[in-house]
């Protein structure tokens, strides 16, 4: 009925029918990121194998019914009701649940178990491999990774795209390795330029920076600056993981984080905590009116990155965020910090020097890091490279990108998880989240004075900022789409590379 | 074929047919446990609904599976199989696996949805009753789970078994309240012969055990003490919550714990992991060989409180226990613990003092609350008592067995949490638990040296003792056939008034 009340059809039985299919796919897919939560938490040893099978038992369920021809059917009848009513959100809706339903069909049963057997003995030989610095041993595995993630391309093949291209897609929507490379054009130039100059005079680390740093004191403050931030403890938890995350079993109610902490230094547990907020807040900040649906998810990885790299990089390494909190770290670091005053702080926090490592990398060089791994993903998708290259090509772009060689393939090609578990075109969204990030603190400073804002600490502006232009959205908007919505421009690399260019200036001098 | 070969029959395709159907039970079960444990120790707040929804989703598969027509057909040709070759584990399988099926199957889920959402209401009364002592709140939601329970019952009745005994069946199989009765007709007199002579000459708390105790000293500690005795933390975990439990997403190969922790006093502490951990080492040395089916569970939970009461009160309550663990406590409190000898600590650690909360009793006076309980309970069930009864009974009854009165409700009946949930005639297994407990401590005493092996630290020929005949059995015997095997002599509370007896000589010296 396409009537002046065009309200009345979110309330269509067909909608509410759709709805329940997808809480009930949802539903299950809290269960599985609980227990994979509590894997990498508080699960014994002992428990890792029943720990398997009872996901793939759950996740078989979840694939049955994101697979059930009763759902494509609902779909059907959903996209009539939603193309007769001009209801923007049923649109978008219908939209993003048919994209979810006919990528989930057209993969076969037997490929997707194979992708799964086979990521698992691949993360495993990986672990290996990089503990004995033995790339021979991962190759084969990797190759098999590679041919089995070009027929998961195939399967979804719709016109002529290339499979990177179409895994690309997986992660960020919309983008293609035509594109990205002409940023990689731009933005390595534009990071060579500012590390030569950073390098020509380098600051070295101040003496304040030792410790060591009391592991629990670490962990109070790095909690009080997230909260501060308004990552919402009350949906909320932080716990200890070697590698940290940000998972949501129930986003916008209950999302989590981990960070690890070394008495070295603090710089790993505090930026890593306010990384992983950053993540938290994006899901936080979903809609709820929409919850168990694509319309309270996230747009892209990409995206998610955006968020992350804003609260750690754009406003956690500044001077004002010191201004602010460097009396309260100095409440638990009396002795240490008596000296230190903020200007000094943020330079510490802000080194520019190229190293091996991509994610001990800091945030100038980092860029460079992505570049290289595009370049050899889309070489061994493009026929161009093969696997047996790799250590070698890995060493001479570092040298090329960076000026540094690594020593051995533990801190060249086997350092990285993402290839091991498949996730072939995920390395260029990590590039992305920083272009976004920077547009995002941009288009904010045009309406709020955020270093006055930051230096006070009062981060709620900014957060509903990003909560109404860049969360509430959830996939309501593609990202380039959403970037445009929210700050009234297209990509531009150029604002990253101009506010890296400031950040060294203001902080090194040069 | 019933040949020779009775071996083949655990691998006949029916038995296989008939464990792939029980794993998948399991294994949604061991999702649902992970939550309801996540839900107690680290879910926000925020997380409450959602967790709810996800847990009603997979509780809703699971009833779905138990019930399945196709698992009772699979049972009737596996009871063919298991009938033709005599193979005693089969034999005890399909019985166990048949008695679960029959009574999932009669319970209508309208009934079952009833009851849950009935219990969940209760027990958010129940909370708000005992916190504002309102006893009236309380009382039709109370009535309300009665009738409840007494349509479950109906829906198991096979005969004229009582509506209570059919209940109490529910936690301890082979029980009746006739037994359970004569049972407590002679632990009564008996354990109030002893508080009567504990009570002439009371022995006051030594100003040692004053505290603050420091509280991460104490897990620290109490963390030492499980692993000695034998609880396994590579398939275990502890954690803290206000309410102290033993949970197993995956048995034996992950099974948790929980505790709570004061600087006032340590024996809460001490005390409650080493009773979790004796419900933990139950599980743990449940039989793997037969993961996911009944006689991979445990048989009841009078078994079970068997286990956690053997640790906690029969061995850690005595003086070789503080011979062995005193110099090693001294260590985290040397000034406090400086003067103190093994046989000052046993007596500190085993009060006998009449009080009014169970979860706060002594050993001595538990039993006391037990009776109490299963004589309003019984009454409630047949009629000679009406709930609104209760209170005045409760305040008599103290008088009467106790000596104390509570001053109000909250102190009296609405301190505990069982019936709020529907759980009637669970009680009596608490008693049930002290008595196999003292059997158990009787029997082993024959074979081995426990004065001796405790106070020199050696935990394992005992918990082997517990391991052989308790565990591995799961639920192949029932309760007081379990018993009988294992210690060679039927049910006999005399054993634990003994016992009692004699610690209280020992101990008050009286």
């Amino acid at each position: 009925m396409n009537d002046a009340n065009s309200d009345s059809s979110p309330h269509d039985p067909v909608i509410t029918e759709l709805r329940d299919k997808l809480r009930g796919i949802s539903l299950l897919q809290h269960a599985v990121t609980v227990l994979e939560w509590d894997q990498e938490t508080h699960m014994p040893i002992g428990g890792t194998e029943s720990r398997a099978a009872s996901l793939g038992e759950l996740v078989g369920l979840q694939h049955k019914r994101a697979q059930d021809p009763a759902l494509g059917d609902c779909i059907s009848r959903a996209e009539e009701v939603a193309a007769d009513c001009g209801d923007g959100d049923l649109q978008s809706l219908v939209r993003e649940v048919r994209y979810d339903y006919d990528k989930s069909v057209r993969i076969p049963a037997t490929l997707a178990t194979e992708i799964s057997e086979s990521s698992s003995k691949t993360l495993m030989a990986w672990r290996s491999a990089r503990e004995n610095d033995d790339f021979p041993l991962f190759e084969p595995l990797l190759k098999k990774q590679i041919q089995l993630q070009e027929q998961y391309a195939d399967c979804l093949q719709d016109g002529n795209t290339s499979r990177y291209d179409i895994l690309m897609n997986l992660y960020e929507r919309g983008m293609t390795s035509q594109r990205f490379e002409e940023i990689c054009q731009q933005v390595v130039p534009g990071i060579r330029n500012i590390i030569e100059r950073a390098t020509e005079n380098p600051t070295p680390e101040p003496a304040f920076m030792k410790g060591p740093w009391d592991t629990d004191k670490q962990l109070t403050f790095a909690k009080e600056v997230a909260t501060e931030l308004g990552y919402d403890f009350e949906r909320g938890a932080i716990d200890l993981t070697a590698h940290p995350f940000c998972t949501s079993p129930a986003a916008p109610h209950d999302v989590r984080i981990t960070t690890r902490v070394s008495s070295d230094d603090f710089i790993g547990n505090l930026y890593g905590v306010i990384h992983e907020a950053g993540h938290a807040m994006y899901e936080q900040g979903l809609d709820p009116a929409w919850e168990h649906t694509p319309l309270c998810d996230s747009i892209s990885m990409g995206i998610h990155e955006s968020q992350s790299r804003f609260w750690e990089n754009d406003i956690g390494r500044g001077e004002p965020f010191w201004s602010h909190f460097l009396p309260k770290m100095r409440k638990y670091f009396p002795d240490q910090l008596a000296d230190v005053n903020a200007r000094e702080m943020a330079a510490a926090v802000n080194p520019v020097r190229p190293s091996l490592i991509r994610v001990e990398a800091d945030e100038v060089t980092y860029s460079l890091h992505i570049a290289l791994r595009f370049e050899l993903e889309k070489g061994m998708f493009d026929g161009s490279i093969t696997t047996s290259d790799l250590p070698g090509l890995w060493r001479e772009k570092m040298k090329e990108y960076l000026g540094v060689e690594p020593e051995n393939d533990r801190d060249g090609v086997l350092q990285d998880i993402h290839w091991s578990f498949g996730a072939f075109g995920y390395f260029p969204t990590y590039l992305l989240g920083s272009l976004y990030s920077a547009q995002f603190y941009q288009a904010i400073g045009e309406q709020i004075d955020i270093e006055g804002e930051v230096g006070a600490g009062r981060f709620g502006a900014i957060l509903e900022w990003l909560h109404s232009r860049v969360h509430r959205p959830g996939r309501r908007r593609m990202p380039l789409e959403l970037l445009e919505d929210a700050t009234g421009q297209p990509l531009d690399p150029g604002v990253m590379i101009a506010s890296l260019d400031r950040k060294v200036e203001l902080v090194h001098g040069v």
